[in-house]
């Protein structure tokens, strides 16, 4: 058992509200709520019971409220934990944490209660991790994916990996003194082929990190297209379907207007690149060359032309850089007489589905919304075991690293110490994942993106 | 028993936060909840336990969660209510809203969990009143007044008052079909003095009225002086010594400056009038004008003189505005070689107290924030039980209006009915204060001040 303090913080957001938690956890917890709280009747504390009474700093009244009492260490940190349910004023909260503190408490710093949650082995620093991300979560894909993670299943999934290279490595520690010719070849190509298991196990949880990352913060749906084909009307038409939202993507570039949406479920970050070629001359030529960019580094691609005008070179060209990834072609303007025709139209779209739209009548708008939700959850159909965090994607890949060495050592006449050295080592990578090794800055560089009172 | 549909909303302030709680109330609330949560062993539902388990939407988990179930009459809303904590993400909690209202609540709108409180006899209008003003309380004065209401203070005093009408009028109305000559003189002395004692306790209600509306709002100290005398530096000094607030007063006018602090529990709006005169002639004449008024407005009056210059006038003229009420004459920039003397200052003072300060060195800003905390404080003592509310003052100020009719024509010839009825009418004033007579418009208008969830 972890031995600290007690802390205090409010477990709700700041602001006012019917309704604030504050909570204290700690060996020091059930006495100083003792000395805070009086129950209307029987004992203040009772184990995972919503008493009333007040809370009362020196006789004088703070507030009418609720407390709960979770002993550890069947608590969410593992300690005697103590919760009041107070009015949801931030006078009152400030007055109870005041009152607790003066009492010996001490105010929690960010994440304090999941850190003691890590550190009494309620939870692995990767669960701890998808707390965090579950409440900055701005999707219901990205909750998703956080709560997977909470539940265990990339933990569960680093563990068993790890297993087999822990075996791997006894086996070949057994044989230390011995050389490789004492050992049957069979045996020998098992050894081999559970290792490459193990590899490409990880190497799967490394493809889904960018789509992991998406589902949380948003598949980039790129619109391109020639001036006044009517790429920012089709965004405003788009936004208008779903939830505004902020991503950490979104935002406004010198080249592109950005704006993060919930279209059923799906996170979008909608790239207008509407700013582009105005300029002429060399200014244009840049300018061609970062819509290019934008292409090339989009989710999904929108190439978006008038269907009332001639085609030009220029949307030929940009046909082009969809080709790219998944796309669509929007045929817009669909309320004007059309200059188009089917085959022109079909000639340019090559194997990309078309959408026929008009953002000044709404038609098509529905379907293009519907086309766009299908696309980005075809790049979101994965395992649900996933590495989304630059951390966990770190260390797989030095653990891959190790398993590498140990491979190529393994397979020439090196000695089996620095084979079960590298194995060693890419197993304590895979540790380093879920638990807490001798690295205080690990844990503070986790827990500084909480807020306070998790 | 009010009957009514089942409502939900997050109680817990919007935004991020380690904990949200989502409160359903009404006769489907238990039958609601089952559908959305899963206990980890055992029944989901069991009365005031914290029940650990997880959100499920048609199978789909939404998050991990403590269910608490507070079945009614025993409830805040006297109905069955269930409390859902779950993580502190708007996304969980919009999920977690959404799913119950697929399941037959309806969003509450603000302050409906109260008003449900109200109608099903669990508080009464003043007490639900006192609940906002906890909530929305921003110095421990404003929350401490709000608590006193909250317990009943208030309501009980009126209840009292209006007891004594009503014993009253039912010695009227028995005595409706003889004239007063058939009462004994003693017993309609009684019955005058009876009235004349309501009427006495209604009018101390109303005289806490302004102090109340101070201890919530902030005492206002209105700083007077000639130009450069060193008001604005004084207040910078006063803000430093306290919390920032803002206050429903505070604010910046063309005639002032005007700042909000907490002084060791107090509310004060620090009044700076140094825009003051920096205009001649017409203007300047105005201008004195204006500052008069604040002045006269003044809770407290602060006149800040000069120690390093004659004495003019205009502080003579100041000095005269500020002997309306509670004053303090401070004597600044001590830190320079002292012009006035203190015969001089002793006469400019008069019976107020005199601070010696300097805003550039701090010297007596410690005992000027003291002197301050001590006047408002004088200004605060009083019954604890007052009247804060505009509603309440009216509908105390139309009772004593029929209770001075009442007094008038039992004076005269009139016939009893016509005391009665005044009498009826005062009590009937009285009632609608704390008790919900038929009016909705009332009810929409306090619970329209309240944040949805309460």
């Amino acid at each position: 058992m972890y031995c600290a303090d007690t802390i205090v913080a409010p477990a709700t957001p700041p602001g006012r509200g019917a309704v604030a938690i504050v909570r204290l956890s700690g060996p020091e917890a059930a006495a100083i709520a003792r000395q805070l709280f009086q129950a209307t009747s029987g004992p203040a504390l009772r184990s995972r019971r919503l008493v009333h009474g007040r809370l009362v700093d020196d006789g004088r009244p703070i507030d009418e409220a609720l407390c709960a009492f979770m002993p550890g260490p069947n608590s969410y940190t593992g300690e005697d934990t103590v919760e009041f349910q107070c009015h949801g004023s931030p006078l009152v909260v400030e007055q109870v944490v005041a009152a607790a503190m003066a009492r010996g408490a001490r105010a929690a710093g960010p994440g304090e209660f999941t850190r003691r949650a890590v550190l009494n082995g309620r939870m692995d620093l990767v669960q701890a991790e998808a707390v965090a991300d579950l409440i900055s979560a701005t999707v219901a894909g990205g909750a998703r994916q956080a709560w997977e993670q909470l539940q265990g299943a990339l933990s569960g999934r680093l563990a068993e990996l790890r297993s087999v290279i822990v075996e791997v490595l006894a086996e070949v520690e057994a044989n230390v003194d011995f050389s490789d010719e004492e050992l049957p070849e069979e045996r020998l190509e098992l050894r081999a082929d559970r290792l490459a298991a193990v590899d490409a196990g990880l190497s799967a949880l490394l493809e889904g990190f960018a789509v992991a990352r998406r589902q949380r913060e948003g598949h980039r749906v790129v619109f391109c297209g020639r001036p006044n084909v009517g790429k920012s009307s089709l965004v405003n038409a788009l936004l208008g379907h779903g939830r505004m939202i902020v991503t950490a993507e979104a935002g406004t570039t010198r080249d592109s207007v950005e704006e993060g949406v919930d279209l059923g479920g799906m996170a979008l970050v909608l790239v207008d690149t509407a700013g582009l070629r105005t300029a002429t001359g060399e200014a244009e030529t840049e300018a061609v060359e970062r819509a290019r960019r934008l292409a090339e580094d989009a989710d999904i691609r929108i190439l978006v032309v008038d269907r009332s005008v001639p085609l030009e070179d220029e949307d030929r060209e940009t046909a082009g850089l969809c080709a790219a990834g998944p796309s669509l072609l929007v045929v817009n303007k669909c309320d004007l007489p059309a200059t188009l025709t089917d085959d022109q139209t079909a000639a340019l779209a090559g194997s990309c589905q078309v959408m026929m739209t008009s953002a000044i009548d709404g038609r098509g708008t529905d379907e293009l919304a519907a086309a766009l939700i299908g696309l980005a959850g075809q790049a979101s159909e994965q395992d649900t075991v996933v590495v989304s965090r630059a951390r966990h994607r770190s260390a797989i890949e030095r653990a891959r690293l190790c398993l590498g060495q140990a491979f190529d050592l393994a397979s020439g006449p090196a000695a089996h110490e620095l084979v079960a050295l590298e194995l060693r080592e890419a197993a304590h990578e895979l540790s380093g994942i879920t638990e807490v090794l001798d690295n205080e800055e690990v844990l503070d560089r986790i827990f500084s993106e909480f807020c306070i009172g998790k």
